[in-house]
This record gives structure tokens, sequence and C-alpha cells, in this order.
């Protein structure tokens, strides 16, 4: 598909400086129409003075949703079932969003006629590729236009003249971070400026989501967190929606220091990144669901899912949720949530999340294990055969040398 | 092999009041040799009083060994490589400690011509496994006497009477711990009492080997770890033998209020098991290697690794170290480390091991890769071909929806 | 349950030699009422007889099933929807009937009332372990009894006095095979006799459901397979039951030599065992299966597949089926099949079973990708991105050296 | 780096007539000297008339070398090793003669002070991806032409054309292949014409190194293979280089039909793709490679071996034979060959290879396994426990439910 066929493109709009820019320069650059796709995902800013943005730009269609339930229920639950981490430390923040994102955008396409869709994502990162293997995946023959990858304003002060030519109002936030910044109910991320050096620590001030472990409340805070078939689904004996349940343990993070990661990531574009994170919710939510397993999950289920997780994570993370891959190990994972289901009670102290106690009707705990009717009985004896068929081979091979 | 047959045994003798139970009981059930093995694999207790104990039984050969520093470097280390942890949560304190004793309980029964080995493991637990697998894996032939899945003095009182009959010192320590534990220079474990029930969290007196993080100071203590083909050498620039960067950081660690943990696992033998840890020393370094790793690790290395961990965690809690499987793991992770050396900087701040900085004369890490050469400049263009292609086959498959 | 608790027992029963004293030795030591449970599998035997041979020896419940549908449909089809195999080889015919057997012994005895379930199979094999797991995960209180490992009877020869002695009746059907086997509706299994050797090769009289290679007909067979969802459903184009399509794959594969398998395997108790197999229908519905997925399964997902392959296959062969991680592995590898569908067509020539083409309305396989509209469009361009970006970990690991 | 900055160009040179005119094109649109490199892989034809012809283009620095026992020691045998095979079917035979390629093309560079290598594969297939990863890994800063991806020859007219205008020689060989062929060592592959639907067998013409099954003599040939530490060492008692090695296996299949494969396969550039290889030597040695292993290996070692493979042949298949994955699996698996040494006897008749026997020093097969010394011998009453214990979980899990 040529330019000039191109005459109706969804973008995906923040609002800010950047997106304001690309909606310009789209309707200046390749003389379509533009469509505005803006969403809250719980980054916590309003969304609707987007909508006034959008038409002061002439935009037509401008789509304005909250889908922060959708986000929790349908992409942070189903990815926390599985405990994920990407390279031992990251909890997939971002990477969990787009795919959402990414089918808004060929929904809305296909509602609206439109040719392409368009994102702000740079040409160096993971979003770009989460963003567009999302949409091709859902839409294969919808056209991306990447702007960061197709224009010239690759610098700062290329892009102020441009929004400045073009009226595109700057607003010139005190305070502004100097940090590039994604936000949603999960996590917010922190690239760039000062820690693009690995070996420096971050400024006190980037951290917004949480207080420094030193600054927070010299007492702990207990809570509780009620499970269902593997997702939380109350905190404190309060039912909440999923959406709730994300801030609600953001909160209470947030307020103890819980949550911060600073690391160096390898992206599936080929460098290594430096990325800061906070994610208060997350982070309780995967310690409280380990230990809601560790009593109603049995161990080879476990251990599979262990086993096969860090690939599902790697999936996520490279931008193919929408995957049979993703999908086939979806299904394993969630057919081994039928019965995580109880309550876990946890101390929220200074940075620290800490177990105090775990409770489920389906718990396979037995702290009498002996006291089982005959016929369940552990027999010590049982101990031995157990031990020599397992050292069989092992016994043979060493005979043999 | 049959009782009469049996003349020595050597015995994995701690000096405490069950083992020289088992001493005892076998000189007279078996009517044997008994020849003690007693280890400082880094418990924190003196191992010499065993000496006066064992002649008092009237045992002849009493080997007593000071291994803290192989178990650090060939056990403790080539574990650590793998960021090992088993279950998400355990590392493996306790398991990595108990091929190093079958090990010397059988080249002691080879130097001393002694037919069998014995141990204080219960029947119900994963050390038995561990102890005989690894010594049937390196000496097929040997014979091994549990007594606790042989003798009837299954109850504490039985075990006081036949220590009082046979003339067994009892030591009322007071404020003896009314736990089952197993230290080492890794880890303290903690078992039975309260903590029998997941529901409860321990009292505060149980632990011993840290501070709780609110009891810790209110101040944070800044450490470096230099580590050299992904073994850690140094600390604070001061280089270290390995026993001793373990008994280092353990200080750093308790005295801070790092790496306690309470869980419930899943032990080999089949049944969930409630347990509390103490790794301080261990928690630390995870964290720094996971952090050196990050800037000198190539990706696909990394993830390799990753995925593996869970098996390689697996085989060694089972008590497989002494096996083909866990071997070839070992050359696989081994071949990894070549490159991972450089210094990380710790925050231990009540509970908290936050990562400030990491630094590497082998760093991956290009802050600046456009600014590389022409030839190895990142063109933003090939991020379209990337997405394109990595695309294709889902584009495909949607075409044919 | 000791002994004398013991008031009625479920025999899985062939109505052969070994299981009728079997039944008489229950009746005996145990003084209990014996329930006899008789499958057709489809080992090709009639199971009727084995009515009078039970009511001969007073017994009282004798069920008697045609199980080859169920057989077919629910475990031998989910089981081939991975393409299982094990080391490389066996293709699981005994392993994957042991579970139905299981089932149906826990089911009569809840029926029935019984306390106990018994089976014949010997102390240092699989199949007592494939029973007893499978009878423990449905029904954990059952007791089990395995004569052979209880018994005296430790050679043929007592074995024919037992007979003789309780006037059983000892068919001495003329060239009785001499091996130890295992037929079904897969496969046909040997053991024993000269094969115990490795090092030789079976006489040609052992095969029974193949002709030799050398025998079969110098001509080849052409035949199609149609595929629903990854299962076989039509061959050469009439449809058939699934057990009807085992029947008749073993009909033209053993006429043409096909589905002979010499080799040694690792047995869960932990020793080498030689074992011969004729699975002619098995061997060519994997050759098929893996030809439709050629052609309509996801790259990604047929390689997730392909990587958990071998863990499936342990799982089973190790007498997991009736356990959560094997039902967890089941939901990946459905969720996969849901478009492999499509027809196969097969040589069948001399032991060789040779694809001549596949073909689906789901196919994947696109000859002129070049010549998709423009948006699909694959540019050759691409591959320099895609090449460059999936090398730059690599070049600057490369740099840095 | 630019086009005029390119001075020589080293050309992986077969002397056909695409890369004679790829010499060509490179000297008028680069006005650069062209070094050729023409490698015997085993393809089967002369390469010293690579020279004369390469000399009629005025190509100075000629490289000519024989490879074959490089390939076969340090390419084809350690591949082997891990009986490996791409999504079931493919033996890798065009894949592991890449990286050889491309580690001469960059030494090559480096001899000479080239800026840059060329290669003649298409823009479509997964060898331009094998080579340019392997020469990127090598030598980061190494510039690749890629003539297919470039230029606008894009049809066979086109290229007569200029290999007309260009004085290239065009031998119109009688019974030119109609095929796109890859030759080696390995196998011979086979793309492009009739086999381009996956509905239709390829022509019996097409197979140049097999005959059909059916044209094979009706008389089964026996060989043994000795092998040491899981290479192959010796065909029928004579000592043979690991070259002669498969060329001999080579001839002792394709006399007997064996080693044909036709299959849909997925190429990591992202379609699907008919290919028909030939590999009889090494559809034999995987034979004989997993006999040898199955008497020698652990069962543990090997279940590793196969639940890694897949991920091995995908590394391969895909290019990154030079990483630091493939390295790591590399160790794992050489680690597990130390005591794979013995005889494999076989059959070979009309596309069948049949393992007879199998010997070997270090066998672990012990078919006495009861007639042990008393320490070892199997006790059927271990079955028990063992089997107890492995079911613990499942009928406590049951036993709540």
């Amino acid at each position: 598909m040529n330019k000039a066929q191109i005459k109706k493109v969804v973008l995906a709009y923040s609002g800010g400086l950047d997106t304001s820019i690309i909606a310009k320069w789209l309707q200046d650059e390749y003389q379509c129409e533009v469509v505005t796709f803006t969403a809250d995902l719980g980054q916590g800013e309003e969304i609707e003075p987007a909508r006034a943005k959008a038409q002061a730009m002439g935009i037509k269609q401008i789509y304005i949703e909250d889908l922060r339930e959708t986000f929790a229920k349908d992409y942070i639950f189903p990815m926390f079932r599985a405990n994920t981490i990407y390279e031992g430390e990251y909890l997939l923040g971002t990477s969990i969003a787009r795919p959402l994102i990414a089918k808004r955008l060929v929904e809305i396409a296909q509602e609206t006629g439109a040719d392409a869709i368009s994102h702000g994502a740079t040409g160096k990162g993971n979003d770009q590729v989460r963003f567009e293997i999302g949409a091709y995946a859902l839409m294969p023959n919808i056209h991306v236009i990447a702007p960061w990858r197709e224009w010239d304003l690759m610098s700062r002060e290329k892009l102020m003249a441009y929004a400045a030519e073009h009226n595109i109002p700057i607003e010139t936030k005190k305070g502004k971070s100097p940090y590039s910044k994604d936000a949603n109910l999960l996590h917010i991320s922190y690239e760039g400026n000062e820690i693009e050096d690995p070996a420096v620590a971050p400024n006190e001030e980037m951290w917004e989501r949480t207080v420094s472990p030193k600054a927070a409340p010299d007492e702990e805070t207990v809570i509780t967190i009620r499970f269902e078939k593997g997702d939380p689904v109350a905190i404190n004996g309060q039912a909440l929606s999923p959406a709730r349940i994300i801030e609600t343990l953001n909160k209470l993070g947030g307020d103890n220091g819980i949550g911060r990661d600073d690391l160096v990531e390898n992206r599936f574009v080929g460098m290594k990144s430096r990325g800061c994170y906070e994610t208060p919710g997350g982070t309780i939510l995967l310690k409280a669901h380990r230990a809601i397993e560790s009593i109603t999950l049995d161990r080879e289920a476990a251990h599979l899912k262990d086993e096969i997780m860090p690939r599902y994570a790697k999936i996520i993370y490279n931008g193919f949720w929408w995957s049979p891959e993703r999908e086939m190990l979806q299904a394993l994972i969630d057919k081994s949530q039928a019965r995580v289901s109880g309550e876990v009670r946890l101390s929220l102290y200074k940075g620290n999340v800490m177990v105090l106690g775990r409770e489920s009707e389906n718990s396979l705990f037995d702290s009498a294990i002996a006291s089982f009717d005959d016929e369940l009985a552990y027999d010590h004896k049982d101990a031995e055969g157990f031990i020599k068929l397992n050292a069989l081979r092992l016994r043979i091979a060493a005979g043999k040398r």
C-alpha cells in the first residue's frame, strides 16, 4: 500500500506532545484523516482532555475509553496466574498493556474503515514490536505507520520547531519528568537520563508511585488477599473488581515502599536496556499468588508452571500475546488454577512483603499425614524402596565404572 | 547384606543427642564398630566437642573436619551460578550440603573399610533421600542404615529413656530451640512447633541468624561485590576466600534483616511441608549475581539458564547432585559464566537488597548503540523488517481464518 | 488395612493362567471374594471365555467389557495429538492402556463395594506402577494387592504346581509364545527369551501382527487419512470410528511390514529393558499426523509441542496419566489442534511409510507468498532488517571481545 | 559503509551460473575486487573447475578448499551427538554446512583485507540468515552484500540476459535438475518445480543420491558401526575418518533406498516451505547413535538430551551455530557422551534401517539385575514403597476433593 492509498489512520493518542505532533504529521504527510484512540489503562492521568486537543487539530472521530477493568481482568490476571517474571526481575508492566491497545486499534480501524494504524513508539524499543505484531496477528492486512522510523524529526529541537510551526500547544509543565516513562495500572517504567548508565542509581525524585523504603512508615501494615481460581478477588475481606484490586494494592504497596525494581534487561530488538520500574501492587500480588499456590497446587503442576514460565514471559515481553503459543501456554496455566483459592495474610513493611499465613478450603497441606486413616498412612518403610529405586540407575552406572 | 554381616558403620555425627543415641544404638543393635564423622559446614557450633562425646561412647575412629571452604567453593558457588531457587522461594541451603556429607561418608567408609553408613535423617523428609542417593551414586554397594526408619524409638520420651538407660548425657540447654533445625554456612532452616500450621507466622524468637527488618538499623549499608567468572571473589574491594565471602555476607545480611523466607514447599517424598529459612548471604548473592549477569550475559544465554534453572533446582532438591543430569546442566551453566565478571554495588536496608549499580570490563551494555561505527549502527529501518518477518506466520494464519 | 479386613478384591483378569492363579490365590490367601474384570482392548483374543473360567473358580461378580472405542478415542487419540514417542522410539502402546484399566478397576471397586484391587504385573516392571498410581490417583484409599510382590510363587515350576494343586486348567497351547507379551489395539510388545540380550535380534517367528518387510508385497499400497481437529476420522474416504481407524491401519501396516520396533528402554523403576514392539497402525498414524500438522500448525505452536513432548511421553510412560501435569499438558496440546484438519496421502511399502501429499482447507502453506495482495507481500528487503536485529546481540558481544 | 567504501569482497562461489553472475555483478556494481571462496563440502562435484572460471572473470585471489573432514568432524558429528531433528523430520543437512562457510568467509576477509562478504542465497530463504548471522557473530563489523535482495535480476530471463551480456558462459547441461538444490556430504535438498505443491509427490527422477526403496536390492545389507564417545569411528570393523564414515554410510544407504524425506517445514523467515531431502548416511547414523546410547546412557541424561534437542535443532536451523546458547547446549550434550562407545549392528533393506543388536564395554544394560550381589539386588518389595511415595501427592489431592 503506498502513501497515497492511505485515507484514514487510527492513532494511539495519549494527548501528549509527541502523539499530538504525530497526529498533525500524519494529516500533513499522508494527507489522510486521523482517528484518535485514547485509553485509560490506569496511567493516573485524565484522558478526557485528549478530546479537546484532538478536536483542536480537526480530528472528527475520537475514541476515549476506560479500559482499566478489561486490562486487569483479561491481561494482568491471566499473566499473574503464571507468576510471570522476565529475566528474574521484570513484572512486564508495559508489555502486558500493549496487546490490549493493539486490539482496540485494529477494532477501531475495522469500525471506522481505516487503512492504517499508527503509534508513537520509537524505532529501537520493544513497544513498536508489540504494537505491530499484535496488530498484524489480529488484522493481517493492516498498514502500520511508525513515524519514529519514518520522519526526520529525530531531535527534541526539531520536534519543538515542528510543534511551534503547526500551532501544537507545548505545555511546559513544571517538574516534568526528565525520564522516558510508561504508566498504567500495573506499573510505571522509567528510562533515560542519568539511569542510562547502569552503574548509576536513579535519583530519589524519579519515583512517583512508591515512597522509598526509608521514607515508608516504621510500622507494618497487615493485609489479607482472597483468591478464587488463581485470581485475587478481595482485600481485607472486601470484594473488589479486578482494577480496584490492583489500585488498592498499588496504594498499599506504594505507601510502604514496595515494588521498586532497577535492572538491565535484554530487548527483543537486540540490545540491553536499563529500566527502573514501580510495580507496588504487582509485587504484592506475585508474592501472595505464590503463597496461595504453595498450599493448593500439586507439586508437579507447580514445577511444570515454573519450567514454562520463562518462555511464557518471553512471549509476552516480545509482543506475541496474540499468538497460538501464548494461547497454548495459557490453556496449560489456566488448567492448573481451578483449585487455587484461599486467603493469604501479608505484612507490608518498608519495602518488604512477608507472608504471615495462608489458608485454603482446598489446601493440600496436611501437617498430620501420619494420622491419616490406615490406608493412606505414610509408612516410613516406603521411603526405603522409594530411595532404592530412585538410586538404582545411578548404582548400576557406578557399579560399571 | 544382613545385620550380622555389618562390622563397621560410618555415622554422620553431629555430637547432639539424637546422633549420640544412634551411635549407641548402632553399637548395640548391630554389634558393630562405629566411625563418627563430624563436619564444620559453617553451622556455627564448635565441632571439636564431638570428639570427647564420641570417645566417651568408645568410638575409636573419629573424623572431625572443617569443610567450609570446600562447601562454599564446590557446592554453593556452582549452584549460585545458576541463580537457583526451588519453587520460586527456597535457596536450597540444606539440599546443597547433603551431597558433600554423602561424599565424605563413603570416602571414609572406603578408607576405614566400613560396610555401611548411617545418618540421623527421619523417614519422612528429603534428607534421607539426599544422603542415600548421594552415597549410592558414589559407592553403589554401600549399605545404609537409617535408624529412624528402623527402630522403635519414635517418640521424644522413648529417646530420652534410651539415652538415660545408656548413660548418654542429655544437655538441657536453656533456651534450646523447640524447632527442628538445620544450620550451615548458607542457611538455617526451621520446621515444626507452631510453624507446622501454614496459617501461623513464626515467633520472632525463632530466627537466629537475622534480626527482624523492623529491628534492623534505620540506615542503609552500601557494599560492593566483585565477581570473577560468575563467582564472588571480593567484598568492598577486599579479596576473600569462598567461605569468608559467605560468612561476610551473612553478617551483613543478618544485621540488616535480610534473607528470611517463610514458605510451604513440596518434598520429594510426596507431601507439602512448611519451612522457614534464613539465608542472609545467599539472598544478597543471588541478587548481586543476577545484576552482574544482566550486563555481561548474552540474552539467549540468560534465557536458556532461566529456563533450565527450575529443573536444576529440582535435581539438587531431590538429592541428585551426583548424577549425570546435574553434571550436564552444570556444564551448560559453567560454560555461560566465562565473562560474568565485574562489580555490583548494593544497598542493604531493613530487609531490602537493592542494586545501586553494576559495572564490568565485559559489559555488553551500550547506552549509545547508535553511535557505533557505521557498520554496527542500529538502523531504525531494520526494525520494520524485523517486525514484518516476525509477524509473517501470524499474518498468514490470520489471513486464512 | 490388614489382610483380615479385606473382604472383596477386584482383579484385572485376562482369563490366562497367571491371573487365574492369582484369582485362586486371592481367595485362599485373603479369604476374600474376588470380582473379575476382563476388558477387550483390542488384544485380538476373545474375552468371553474368561467368564466360564471365572465361574469355574466360583467368582460371582464378573465384568467383561469391550472398551476398544473408549480406548481409541479417549486415550490413543489424545496421545497421538502430541506425536508422542518415548526415548525417540517407543510409541507407548502398553503405557496408554494402563490408565483405562486402572480407572475401570476402581470404578468397579466402588460399584461392588470392594476394598482392594489386584493385578498380575510383576515387581520389576512399569505396569505395576501404572496400575497402582492410576488407581491411587482416582481412589486414594484403595488397597492394592500385587501378588508378584507378595507371594512365593516366583518360578514357572511353582506356578504350575500351584495350578495343578488347585485344579486350574493349564492350556498347553501349541506354539504358545515364549515371550512375555502385552497386546492391545495399539500394539503388541515382546520381552524375554532370546531378546533379553540386546546384542541379539529377535527370531522372525516372534512377530505376530506384522509381516517382515522382506515378506511384504513388492508393491506399494496408497492410502489417504482424513483428520479433523487432530484426530483421524476416515481412511480412503470412508468415515470410521476411532477403534476401526486403528484396526484398519493395523491391517494395512501389518500387511506391509510396517511398525516393528526393537529397542532398549529405560524403565521408571530404574533399569534398562529390551523390548520389541509392533505398532503398525500407530506408526502410520504418527507419520500422517505430523504431515497434516506440517501444513496446518503454526511454527511456534509446533515447536512448543515438540519441546514438551518428551516430558509428556515420560509422564505417560511412568504411569501419571491421571495427574494434573498430564492434564495441563493435554490442555496445551488440545488447544493447538483446532485447525489440524485435512487429508494425507501415504505410500505403504515394505516397512516404509512415505508421505505422498497433504492437503487442508486450513493450510498455512502458501507457495506464492510473493503474490499476496500488496499489504501481505513479502518484501525481500525485510530480510535484511530481520537478520540485522537478530544478529545485533552477537555483534555487540563480538565487538567487545 | 556505503558502496564506494567497499574495495574488496569475498564471495561464496560455487562456480555455477548464479554465483558467476554475482561475481561479475559485484565487480561492476561495486567497482570492487572480488575474492572467490569455493569449498568441497562433499557436494559431489569437482571444485577445481571453479578456478578457471574465476580466473576468466579476472579474479586474482581464489580460495579452493577441501573442507570435508572439518565439516564432518566439527559440525556434523557434534550435531548428531544430540540426535538432532528439526520438526520431527529434517536432519539439517543444509543448516549445518552454513556456519562453516560463514566462518571461512570471514577468515578469508580478514586474511585478504576484504571489507565485505557476499553470497548467492535468496531473500526469502533461511540460508541468507545463516550466512549472515554466522558472519556477524564472528566478525561484527563485516559488511554483507546479498545480491538477491539488492539487484533487479529477479527472473531467470534477466539473469540469462545479464550472463550473455557479460560473456558468462552458460553451460546448458543436459538433464540439468529443474529443482533448487543444495548438496553436501550430509544431504541433498530439493525445492521448487512440482514439489512447490505439498499435495504432489516428487518425480522419481528428482532423487540423486538414493535409489527408490522399490528399486533397491531385495536383500538386506548388514553392517556394524563402532562409536567412540558418541561419534562413529569405524564401519564393519574398519576405522575411517569422519568424512569417510559419512561417505561410506551414504553409499550404503543410497544403495538401499534409505534416507529420503519429503516434508513441509517452517522457515525462520516466517513461511512454510516444501522440501525433499536425501540423507542416507545421516539416517543410518541417527538410528545407530540412538541404539548405542540406549545401552550406554543414563536414563535422565537421555531424557534431558531429548528435551533440549528441539531447541538445539531450532538454533542450528535458524543459523545460530555461532552463539553462546548453542555452545552451552553443546557443552551439555558433549558432557553426556563420555561413555557412549560400542558397536551397533544394523540391517539395511529397501528403505529400512533396523537395529539388529548393540553391544558396549560401557553397557548399563543388565539382564540379570536380580543376580546382582546382595547389596545391589533389586528387591521386589522396594517397588511398593517407590509406588506409594510417587503416588502420595496424588492420593492426598484425591482425598481432599
